[in-house]
């Protein structure tokens, strides 16, 4: 069956490809009663039909699979940007599924592809660091670089391994190829570092921006549990955030506790410490963005909370 | 089997929720047959993976439920535009939909979680007026307070309820679960008005722009009938539009009628007066936004056609 | 069964569908074994519910349907772009697949609404050309004007077709309708013409950029087997490609071979030539547009990669 498949692409005329013919797969209550689910996160934006035809890969090899867009709007190249948004989504998805990152900038270069089991799921993309900090949280097991050609389409370019190479390998998954059937195992990934908050004397943390959301919300790599810790018998009212040459007074537990145009602390829904902007952006306002230095101390007089500029 | 459910959820650990486990719900051929569609509705943006972690967290309660996204580029926090777009668009779905808005400026405090059922449909969102005019229309039976936490995600954030609350509710209720398990009955919700047009003598109908398109089309809240009893004996043709300082002459059949640049009057997809301009933007071309006033009158000499400003 | 289905719907109320009935088809095994798919292709954006309400029509007439979004980010009402993103995808969908294009800036005037047959697939749109590429591409074999009223919605509109004639027209094709039942066959559509590349003289490609992508490359009619035929003996490394008052010399493999800023060109992901700027956008870089003249020529002495202007 496979064989016919394989056979089938190779006669397929370069540029456009034909149709595809009968499933490799044949249909069967598995496909039914355990739908595998497969993410795409990519910076294709949606003003082309790149996304749509990476669908449309998977689909013509497993019709049942469920896709979901996990994002397609990150930041063109901005590898870290889709690693974060991997590492603080994946787990919200069933068992099970394939997460497939396509962030890109040295597609076609010798870059490997990597198929990564970890924990309950199965990462699929660039060997670049966009699924490192995810696999390590997943608690990764076994990693496979991507070689074997028969799982490709025959016509694969050297721009959109997205389509060609990604899609077509997250499909033959989520139909029950194992990802020992890809290639080689190899021993590690190119990681990005995942800077963690640093505590230099008791009663200050150190920490950073790690990701600007849409809304020009300032994530921090600073999470609840390091705060309770530095500062054990400290309310939350009692702390002072530093950022931006600005200071923020004490960590609010919701956006509209503040007032339009005020920044506030709080820790939002990435488990991390966030500072936000009610009705506005703290990117803006703080004039920081990913990278930025954030401080945390223990308040000792009483500073205004920072409004915004006139 | 929902026992189960919820006490896996108390073993997540902060932040990243861990993989779940055995569907609360054996699939069967309720499932199969009936499938069941959850609409999105929110201002999340695309930019992120907020829409795509709520379906994520849909599929790990209910794998056979349809996600359809309504939309989820509504302005931030405007909640009028979220309930008109609720209202216009929740009949065209199969009965049994669950349509969920997630427009939430005040999450984190105080203000209620709603489930309605309301003709063939079930609404789930805040209690902001978001659903009110969907509801009204589709003829609001139940109202229920969503305050059982076993439904939730453990690890409720308090910024992000669309993750926490909205998606795993919605999720339940395709799976069969009743709304009355969520919370007691409440009398009523939260209201955004939907203005009527006024009829302040005969032959004169005062309304205003009651949404804005993102073709920059002026959707009044004049609706065909209303011109219809207003002026019964009259040819379209025959009636003057006045808006932002304007006048339009008579009413079009499809935009396509008008010039290049030039401004018309028709009655839109919604069923209502709308103002376009032609491979331009209304709104800019006449300087009005919602709210905007919009009267129509019998026209009684000849007006020209306004042009683009030069 | 269709009889019923076509009361129903003649009893709903303007401007606000009422909810569906029972499913005109009868939910089988078919659906479930052989899921069908239906692509949109559209200018609506999304930041209304346009879209997510084509989808609610399709769901309601088939439940089963598999819908993909190909695009709904044409730049709105560019027919030309919507022409080469449907030829260029269309084929990379499972054979039976239902392609939908609704960029109609003539919608409501006397345009026809078509069904054609072409290949494995389906497609459904207006007649203003938007189709005509990809059915060329394809194997035209059968073309039907859309005119039977039954399959539409019985409210329809003037302004939105997508929702009223095309949707539904697709959903009841992918529920097994034959096209025929739409409406008369007719011999032909209007087409677009895709301009392809000329060979002045031996030795001298002369191409045009047919689509801008949304990263600003720049993609010409200029065929990778073209190249090969009129430079048979000549190394890639050996060609220059002119392009907005610049040169770019030889044909590179990968958009990581460039500098950053630096312009280079390849075959794309189209099997077309496309011409970019590594961590930029050709388009803006080249001052250069859709219609542009590209040329190629052999290498006679060596010119400088161009640089990004300072």
């Amino acid at each position: 069956m496979k064989q016919d498949h394989t056979t089938r692409q190779k006669h397929r005329t370069s540029g456009i490809a034909s149709s595809p013919g009968p499933l490799p797969y044949p249909p069967g209550s598995d496909f039914l009663y355990k739908p595998r689910f497969i993410t795409l996160l990519t910076d294709f934006g949606l003003s082309d039909a790149y996304a749509g035809v990476m669908k449309g890969v998977i689909a013509s090899i497993n019709p049942f699979a469920r896709v979901v867009d996990l994002c397609h709007e990150v930041a063109p190249q901005d590898v870290h940007a889709a690693a974060f948004l991997m590492a603080a989504s994946f787990a919200y998805f069933p068992r099970g599924t394939i997460h497939v990152a396509v962030v890109d900038p040295t597609v076609g270069t010798e870059r490997r592809a990597l198929c990564v089991e970890a924990g309950d799921y199965v990462f699929v993309g660039p060997d670049n660091g966009v699924l490192s900090i995810a696999c390590k949280r997943a608690g990764q097991r076994k990693i496979v670089a991507i070689e074997e050609k028969k799982y490709f389409l025959s016509d694969r370019s050297r721009t959109f391994h997205g389509r060609d190479v990604f899609a077509p390998v997250a499909a033959h998954i989520s139909a029950g190829v194992s990802i020992d059937a890809f290639g080689p195992r190899v021993r590690s990934m190119k990681r990005i570092l995942h800077s963690l908050p640093r505590i230099p004397t008791s009663g200050r943390i150190e920490g950073e921006i790690v990701h600007v959301d849409s809304f020009g919300n300032l994530i921090t790599n600073i999470d609840e549990e390091t705060i309770r810790k530095v500062f054990p018998r400290i309310n939350k009212r009692g702390l002072v955030i530093h950022c931006g040459g600005r200071s923020i007074h004490g960590l609010s537990d919701a956006y509209g506790e503040a007032k339009r145009g005020q920044a506030l602390a709080l820790i939002g829904s990435y488990g991390l410490m966030e500072l936000a902007v009610r009705d506005g952006s703290a990117s803006v306002t703080l004039g920081t963005k990913r990278g930025g230095a954030v401080t945390v101390e223990r308040l000792r007089h009483r500073i205004a909370h920072i409004q915004r500029r006139r």
